[in-house]
């Protein structure tokens, strides 16, 4: 019950959206058959590595959820607490959800691709309400602390993510529980920025391989107390690179 | 966001222990393929029932996580909040735990094998804390507001689920939440016996068929304005049947 403290973070698999390469963010789209087993495989690296979950946090995409339910089932975890929250959400894209990345790309050129995938703090172009992939209307997020974004760039996911960190998720972590985050790229590398004191800049280059744990030791003040270590580094590194190269198809 | 409130009662379809003939109660058995295909069957009849669940109960068993996540899964509402609690537990089986109920019967007699599976007031002998199937020494029972039990009767289930229903349950209900109660033979059997007002000699001929999600529409005191609908009436009949007939193949 003391520290150090352990987080797992575990960004969700493939979906169907990244297989047809289209800009996803808050779009609730669903695990391809590729992701259901990167999620089963994550639940083994869990498993393998003597690593019991207490708590589990989730985003309220379905996509993370799939892959929470996947893993911790095969890590015989499936009956721990379950607590979601929109804060753990993908970043929202703005208008670019549900376009193609390589049209996206071509279209725009790549200087302003890369400034909306990339940058920091210049959201891309907010979609309207009535867009297919606008949430505006969307249940699940009636009733949210704060209006439903219209597009986010990374400054703004961390400033709604982060509140969340200190307000719920720390303080599993101060009880002595095993935390594992299961949410999105965007999501993670905001948390990530946090943890690892990366700077606005040296952000855009970090990359979070799809479906390995990463797992930090945290001390008293939820500060790591060495470098996050994937379960699987050899194939972390080569799914950061395949994140790297995503739209350059 | 005022009454009628829908209540949805779903029991976890067919275990790998159903399939075996043993009895299971706190043994954390798995959905036998047989019991994965009517968790997805009872999400495909929520959704054409237009049933929209916005909060799901479950216990902290595994075969009743694995029936929520799936029928979630494929009505398209995977992201609702999630609750577990042990009160939602199936009967504490005792001594009986991990023993043949074929091989049972023919050792003890009808009479008192029927009196251990449908006694209102009489418990099986307590299952020993040293014993394989015993959950003295379970993580997830650590620090629940009561003892572990070592064996119940249903009036024992009764004492503990109806305290969660009161506290935890109808105040989802009274904010208009459509509730979704994954949970166990004799744990949904304790609260339809509350709703139905069923007597203690009555309730011994209640059987509640698998998978088949079960409604309930309740008046401003959460009591029911007509009987339960199953979902699937024809089927929900053979369930029961099937029920009724069981440990004596």
């Amino acid at each position: 019950m003391s520290e150090p403290y352990t987080l797992v973070l575990l960004r969700h698999g493939n979906s169907d959206w990244n297989q047809k390469n289209l800009f996803t963010g808050w779009v609730d789209v669903r695990l391809s058959d590729q992701g259901v087993e990167e999620a089963k495989r994550a639940g083994e690296l869990l498993a393998d590595a003597g690593i019991e979950a207490d708590v589990l946090y989730t985003s309220v995409l379905t996509r993370a959820i799939q892959t929470a339910n996947l893993a911790l089932d095969v890590a015989d975890r499936a009956w721990i607490p379950v607590k979601r929250s929109w804060r753990l959400n993908e970043r929202h894209y703005g208008a670019l959800q549900g376009k193609d990345k390589a049209q996206t790309l071509a279209e725009y050129g790549q200087e302003q691709f890369m400034t909306w995938r990339r940058s920091f703090d210049v959201p891309p172009p907010p979609i309207d309400p009535g867009d297919e992939y606008s949430q505006a209307h969307d249940p699940r997020y009636v009733g949210i602390d704060g209006p439903v974004p219209d597009t986010e760039c990374l400054k703004d996911v961390i400033d709604r993510m982060l509140p969340y960190w200190e307000s719920d998720i720390t303080v599993d972590l101060a009880a002595g529980r095993t935390v594992l985050v299961t949410a999105h790229g965007n999501s993670l590398r905001a948390l990530v920025k946090h943890l690892d004191g990366i700077s606005d800049e040296e952000i855009s280059e970090l990359n979070i391989p799809t479906g390995i744990p990463l797992v930090y030791k945290l001390d008293a003040d939820f500060r790591p107390l060495g470098p996050g270590e994937y379960l699987d580094p050899a194939a972390a590194a080569a799914g950061a690179a395949a994140v790297a190269a995503q739209g350059k198809k």
